[in-house]
């Protein structure tokens, strides 16, 4: 099963390697990772994605909580959240078939952002299944080169 | 200064855990870093953002060449590479601000992608720079929020 987790670190020099040490010493693969800064340059914002046991993934947690640079863990659950990717998309674009690619890019709601002699590259955001399905369409025209940022979550506001 | 370096790795457990590791270990903390799977499931691409000394930096680059699971290494020099970052923003939106942070949101062409009680959550893609500035726009209305992906790079396709 896949988990997304977030966790919020001091952004200390060795503190993302102690972090990844931690899964890898268990034998797990993290699918995704993102860290940046968040709006205080001292604390980073990581999202994990990685698949694995709910039981295993709860001693991750745990063992998260014990390094002594992570302020904050969320194992982030369906609905409360919302998650979004981005995706750089280099695809084969001749004359035969670039109207075909401007019209995926807009039912996609994607942006083209640079054009080379045979091929367009588009910025895509949403969903992980989002951003798979643009991936499956443009497939049979030619992929060049996808670069992906992986997940991000962010909690859903209180409505009330 | 600042670099940015792209990574093609293939995607086995504690590939990444030793490539931060390089880092650390020399004392380079990681502004930001993007990890996914590229279209192959097998290689992830990664996207490292570092400050630091060019030669130090050329050093690094070489290091990670001799890591096993290491394919490519690219510097991402200016003017030839596609830069994107995205970023969830939850701003403080009560009846008197809501409209200003719509214009702002449209401006910088953001979506919004979740309303709580007194805020709103906006989406936003575009250079590194681009992202600071709607920050700083942001900042006076009250940012309770901010998730980021950290850089990805593509390079741009030929023209001719």
């Amino acid at each position: 099963m896949k988990h997304t987790i977030t966790v919020l670190l001091r952004n200390r020099p060795g503190a993302l390697s102690r972090l990844t040490g931690l899964f890898s010493g268990r034998g797990f693969n993290i699918e995704s990772l993102c860290v940046a800064e968040t709006f205080d340059p001292q604390i980073s914002c990581l999202t994990v994605v990685t698949h694995g046991d709910a039981s295993i993934i709860e001693q991750i947690t745990k063992q998260l909580h014990k390094l002594i640079d992570v302020i904050k863990v969320h194992e982030v659950g369906e609905g409360n959240f919302i998650e979004r990717e981005m995706a750089l998309i280099r695809v084969k674009a001749v004359a035969s078939t670039r109207a075909e690619v401007l019209r995926i890019a807009d039912i996609f709601r994607g942006k083209v952002v640079d054009i080379g002699a045979d091929s367009y590259s588009l910025e895509v955001t949403g969903s992980e299944s989002k951003i798979n399905a643009i991936i499956d369409i443009l497939r049979p025209l030619g992929i060049k080169e996808i670069v992906r940022t992986g997940k991000i979550a962010m909690a859903r506001a209180p409505k009330k």
